[in-house]
């Protein structure tokens, strides 16, 4: 039963104050349910509550780990074709994207439940004691990764399941031992209270201590930035826009005590189709592109923004197929007005741009908050010279850039700000006669996809989704894949330690065979 | 020779304008050599040529890497007595201590050569395509740590060598793939040109790029904050006082493009003695820890500053030993002017405080800036709710607290800021009876020692130099050990890369047998 009100804790409470959302019909009784603005004093309960869980929950065992992290995955299937029908509602994103989403949020507690199954994560380092060396002894020296703290996560509105409440971030932080302090995105109050529901009843079922989970509902800065600020968090995880993220970063960068910020912040995507690939493949190129850029309403943040080929006949061919299926498109719902009227008034702005030539747009479904795809066309000497072409416009909008040559490629390439991806689409030949730009992006970006689309991010353990600054505040972490689990862990290194009081994965028994690194070397046997 | 100049890419330029220090007769000849301080055009040059290098060292293979750091390591060697006379003229260090820290120095550069000669710290990751998935087939994907950038290092005060111009920073930065940016501390300057002139001359001699090393020099605040402001600047390693270290940390939280701040700035380095130790060893343990704390004039990150045990006939007897052996020790020269005069008037500030009691001061062997032990004492009442004596005093100064019983050592290390190390010394039967004590101080520290010293930080593979803030800007890094190279690394993710385009660490053939986790298993078999 959706109530609207603040989890903090193993409690429901916090339904005074402002509403910023209400909800019809949504627990199918015909009843409205308000959301409520979390206060001052809710932010505190929560992380009062979070340090106390933590001092149990960081020392809690992988095996109760994994069972709170299956029970999480467990009570999200129980309900059932409920939470999409909730979150189609919430976020008016079709069935079959919510149920691929849903599916991707269960296969990522799954990595992490395996990861922690494994236990290697750990990174154990030991060095044995040289007693006899000279000048010095040598002590016992033992390292492996402990949780940080308390993490501070903020849903993402364009995946109200695998970047939002039980998403990546949260399932990374549970799983390093970390309790999670989230913010429900506003875009999907609704869907986060279910989904939060079910990890407060899987803690309680197995036995985590309350605090491990809260909840905070809202709309406003103010609640975000008080968590930011709050001495008792140590890491803060975000997904979303530059303005968003930039904006959380700078008020971490105030804080007494500096903490990491892991801010997702999207970005342009470039795609560079190379022109022996642009001969041979241009037509199936250009409709796989187009898709991947309105896939969703364009709402991805890897979605393809810019694609840099040379000028050519060719080109022109590429450009007028990826145009024929934008202009065969109807207009999508977005998730929120607000992400709806930033689209717009994005692709407003390119229009008036003289030296930008609108080259097609979609149709209108009339739908309100409806995204009309739209493809723009200009030359390599404009964009290189434009800065704001480098921005994000957030919906099914893109940039066909025709270069006069491949020098103008290469400095197109160096001028880009760092990205979640790049892509290139290149033949053999291309990849030889283009080497340079391999090189130039790889500078720039979290992952480089050679001839595919860079929507469609992989739930694996080499997965890098990240990148440098604006696609992210830290280039040295990545909110998907096993590795996201670093974001939220310190190595702690003991020195001189008696057996007994080592964690169990620095003891010599190794009872679980982990892989550790012992004087030097990499083994899983025991020492 | 000694110049007193910037060495700038492969030139030493830049002795115009301010010299902010002389040295009599430093190299030998009778003559004078005075120090320039650095301006904003040295430090962008610089920058600039650490730019163009970084375009070609960041593909410079394991083995071109070693043949430099082996290199440099055989020009420092190569400058044989004359290097630690001219040290020892600046620093007032004793000759074993310099002699020792210069092996120290080799040590840390032949354990970064093994590590690249084992390549496996690349964390290669390798997830296979999986063509016939359904219902979306797999990409392949893959993952490994690449260089971040131009690294700026500052060099410290007390380490001439180990953390200064060829020191553990430089050579992990250089390790990872990164030109370095050196800021030499202003009170060795001729010893980090004689450093530096190595580096560059190791640089030459194995063809490595112009830029990937310069060294600024300098004592203004201005110097140190145009080279973190700098846009060209990835990452900041930083060793000394809180004050720096945060300065430079502010300075950094301010730019546009946000990087990461290594700064290492010390900390107290709490001890507990616990009551069955202090009955069984005191005599030892107390000198053992006077040792440790007076060494090299107590100018030691990991200094032992505030001894803690609960107030009891053995504790006396233990605060009665510790000082008769400072009371019998002479005053040794600190390493400048303001490191004395800070040391002075913490003790000054100490003696002031009427709760706090001077146990014994050292002898006064009447030499300029030489620093006398001092010991305080004051209840765990007392010390518990002064914050202001949780702040280190750098040089050979304790403060024994006398806590009333168990719950007030708790208390006491509960309230602890972040530290480098924390040390207990504990019989099999306090383990048992204070095993909240290693919990709690589990959390605050980067290394706990049992029965030992926290002065001799062992570089080795498993060390954790590092904290939680105030020992750090950056609890989850290391400035010593074989991990203090991810600091400069970022992890970047190929997808669907031919075998020909991927790194060589990469590819299927797996040619030097690294160590990979393929499809999520350890292995360093080809594919």
């Amino acid at each position: 039963m959706i109530t609207g009100k603040q989890l903090i804790g193993f409690s429901k409470i916090g339904d005074t104050g402002a509403a910023f959302s209400t909800s019809e019909n949504i627990n199918g009784s015909g009843e409205a349910v308000s959301f409520y603005e979390a206060n001052d004093v809710n932010v505190d309960e929560a992380i009062q509550k979070a340090i106390v869980a933590f001092e149990t929950y960081s020392h809690t065992s992988a095996s109760e780990k994994v069972s709170f992290l299956e029970k999480i995955a467990e009570e999200i299937v129980s309900l059932g074709s409920m939470l999409i029908d909730v979150t189609k509602q919430e976020t008016s994103l079709p069935q079959p994207r919510l149920e691929g989403e849903l599916q991707r949020t269960l296969n990522q507690i799954k990595l992490f439940v395996n990861l922690l199954k494994d236990g290697s994560w750990v990174n154990a380092i030991i060095d044995t004691a040289q007693p006899e060396r000279v000048p010095l002894p040598k002590a016992d020296i033992r390292q492996m990764q402990v949780p940080l703290g308390i993490v501070a996560v903020f849903g993402a509105s364009n995946f109200p399941y695998a970047f939002s409440v039980a998403g990546g971030d949260t399932v990374s932080a549970f799983a390093a031992g970390c309790p999670v302090v989230c913010k429900a995105h506003p875009a999907h109050p609704a869907t986060s209270e279910l989904v939060g529901d079910c990890i407060i009843r899987a803690a309680q079922a197995t036995g985590m201590p309350e605090g491990i989970f809260s909840l905070l509902q809202g709309a406003g800065y103010a609640l975000s930035n008080n968590i930011v600020k709050h001495p008792g968090i140590s890491a803060v995880a975000f997904t979303g826009s530059f303005q968003g993220g930039n904006a959380l970063y700078e008020v971490a960068s105030k804080r007494e005590i500096p903490i990491p910020v892991y801010a997702e912040m999207g970005s342009i995507n470039p795609v560079f189709v190379l022109p022996g690939m642009l001969t041979q493949k241009r037509e199936s190129i250009a409709t796989a592109l187009a898709a991947s850029n309105m896939l969703s309403a364009g709402q991805f943040c890897t979605n393809p923004g810019v694609i840099t080929s040379i000028k050519s006949k060719e080109a022109d061919e590429f450009t007028d197929t990826f145009s024929a299926s934008v202009g065969a498109a109807n207009s999508d719902v977005m998730l929120t007005e607000k992400i709806y009227t930033s689209y717009s008034s994005g692709v407003e702005r390119l229009k008036k741009i003289n030296e930008l030539s609108m080259v097609k747009q979609g149709l209108d479904s009339g739908k309100a908050n409806s995204a009309i795809p739209h493809v723009f066309e200009t030359t390599g000497t404009f964009f290189e010279d434009h800065e704001e072409l480098y921005e994000e416009i957030f919906g099914p909008a893109s940039i066909h850039v025709k270069a006069d040559n491949k020098d103008q490629v290469f400095s197109i390439a160096k001028k880009l700000p760092g990205q979640l991806t790049a892509t290139v689409w290149a033949t053999d030949e291309d990849i030889k006669e283009y080497a340079e730009l391999f090189k130039i992006l790889e500078k720039k970006v979290g992952r480089i996809i050679l001839n595919g689309a860079p929507t469609g991010v992989e739930v694996t353990h080499a997965m890098v989704h990240g990148g440098p600054f604006p696609a992210t505040t830290d280039s040295r972490s990545t909110s998907v894949g096993t590795n996201a689990i670093y974001r939220f862990t310190r190595a702690l290194c003991f020195q001189n330690y008696p057996q007994t009081l080592l964690p169990q994965e620095l003891q010599n028994g190794n009872k679980n065979k982990i892989w550790r690194r012992v004087n030097g070397s990499l083994t899983n046997e025991t020492i």
